[in-house]
């Protein structure tokens, strides 16, 4: 049974500095009616990530600002309830980057058909979808580990951090995960496997940390974070090391001249690093090869994942905020509905 | 006629912050004599560089620190005044790494003969030598610079920002230099056929005037100099830009913690860039090949250099710290005597 009203978020407001529950107004709207070539979906789960911040501001970025009093997009695992393509069935489930509200219309333009058989579907938000291709595209073709070598990962407990360090590991090098709870520090650790992990809140000199940590120096320093912990890896990097830049969540809130650290002009020179940004669609040529490369690793049980759920539309925005406090071990997802049979 | 005594400069002191006078100590001492397979040699040219700095503080970096209480070492072209060596005969002129004084122990090992028919000796410490190459090889291999691409290159007068410039044009980048003086504001434009270029002392808002200089964004940032100039350059990449990171003089004199700007990990995201530090001796295999490429462009006038050059052994510390107040146009050197014929 399809329902006339559902509920949608919109961007009520860009959040100055750090976002609040204000930024966000939720709506009742008339669910839509599929034109030809078009299905209706119902949402099932829906991903919270980091990147989004940025799409709140204003300010001109790799990707377009939300609009204000529009749906907030982002990744969304969902089912086909009703099909005018000879594309989709009902039942089948789809990914794709979509409003969040509990149905939207899409087409095999906007979302890619989801096998259940193969892995659980949400997968598809988490390391099989974006998170994980992130994680492989960057350090591989940033990173580029070798045996030996020692890899330091930031936002380790994290969708993309946790995967990074995983392949490192499969990769060879020695692996060394920064995270915020003692929970976490043990996941990195007994669970996933890494070699020492650090957690930087209860740690009185990161630098000093690190650097017993990493006896050898940094060869490979994979940055999620910025801020301090961005400054001690920096200082300890070795000649000829890489930094792939994939996010810098501790200054998404901060506002225009807060951010301000050592300039790492210096380091860069003295050890011939090299330092660089990327989103995941600079490789967009490599996503198949990839995705055949990761689900092989989870086959294998060579890379495990953690999802961190919270229930129902309404905790949506919860859910987003609690990124920014480091809440959720592993990828971030909210769970909106329970598929059909 | 070979003395029997002569000078030399001492490093007597680390700098802390700025270095001054007092950092260095004129001796007097025995002219050596050489041994078999060596040759004495009398300074004639010698070369002040601002990476020199770096060698004075005891920090670990790419090269040793200089000793306290011994001669420091720079890039020097002297001339044969005794031969027990096979390699080279009296009258000879020879480049290398020599110590700051008159005259030095050398061999086949550590210097290298340079032909006065070909250019002017001096270009073995210019463009030529060291800073011809770190341009070229920092430019090309890390900058690739492509037609129609905007080129920004800071500490542009200098030895090696004039070189970086002039190598944009003949890859047909539109290129703008920042420099600290009119005059050298105009022998970037006038003389050497920039396409612009910004005068960072005179011009109130840094980032504004690069915004105008630039209309289409910067794919290529040439760091010669760190500090607020790099902040402003960094908010204008392009998408995929690429940041050569040659030298910080402006941080070299900084004590630990005084650096401080806007973290860059934003910027670098944004813009999926790629920053690099490097020293010319990363790309030592290519120096040959180069070295051809760039005596070609000066034969054929396509490459223009300035040499600022001050009198006198007693006038090397001077030459030094003149460096850091932005006092030379192109290459500075120090004449210490006249060649024989």
């Amino acid at each position: 049974m399809i329902p006339n009203q559902q509920q949608q978020i919109l961007l009520a407001s860009r959040p100055s500095g750090k976002p609040v529950k204000e930024n966000f107004q939720f709506e009742q709207v008339s669910v839509p009616t599929p034109s030809d070539n078009e299905i209706l979906v119902k949402t099932l789960y829906l991903s919270v990530d980091p990147y989004m911040r940025g799409r709140m501001s204003s300010a001109k970025s790799y990707v377009e600002p939300f609009k204000l009093n529009e749906p907030i997009h982002g990744g969304v695992v969902a089912q086909v309830v009703e099909s005018k393509s000879d594309s989709f069935k009902v039942g089948d489930y789809v990914t794709g980057m979509l409003g969040w509200q509990e149905y939207s219309i899409a087409s095999k333009k906007t979302v890619r058909k989801v096998d259940p058989e193969l892995a659980p579907v949400t997968t598809a938000l988490g390391i099989l979808g974006m998170p994980g291709l992130t994680a492989y595209l960057g350090l591989l073709n940033i990173g580029n580990p070798k045996e030996g070598e020692t890899l330091v990962v930031s936002g380790a407990a994290g969708a993309v951090g946790s995967i990074v360090g995983q392949i490192g590991k499969i990769k060879g090098a020695r692996v060394i995960g920064i995270a915020g709870s003692d929970e976490k520090i043990s996941y990195l650790k007994d669970t996933l496997g890494f070699d020492d992990a650090i957690n930087y809140k209860t740690t009185d000199n990161l630098r000093a940390a690190l650097k017993t940590a990493c006896p050898n120096g940094i060869d490979i320093y994979f940055e999620n974070v910025g801020g301090e912990i961005a400054d001690a890896a920096m200082s300890l990097l070795n000649k000829h090391a890489r930094v792939p830049v994939c996010g810098a969540i501790s200054s998404y809130n901060k506002k225009g001249g807060e951010d301000l650290g050592p300039r790492i002009q210096s380091y860069l020179i003295k050890s011939s690093a090299l330092m660089k940004g990327f989103v995941v669609n600079d490789y967009s040529h490599e996503f198949k090869d990839a995705s055949i490369q990761l689900g092989k690793w989870v086959k294998e049980g060579k890379l495990l994942f953690e999802e961190t759920i919270t229930e129902g539309f309404e905790s949506i925005p919860e859910a987003f905020l609690g990124l920014f406090e480091g809440k959720n071990l592993g990828k971030q997802l909210v769970k909106v509905a329970e598929p059909a049979e």
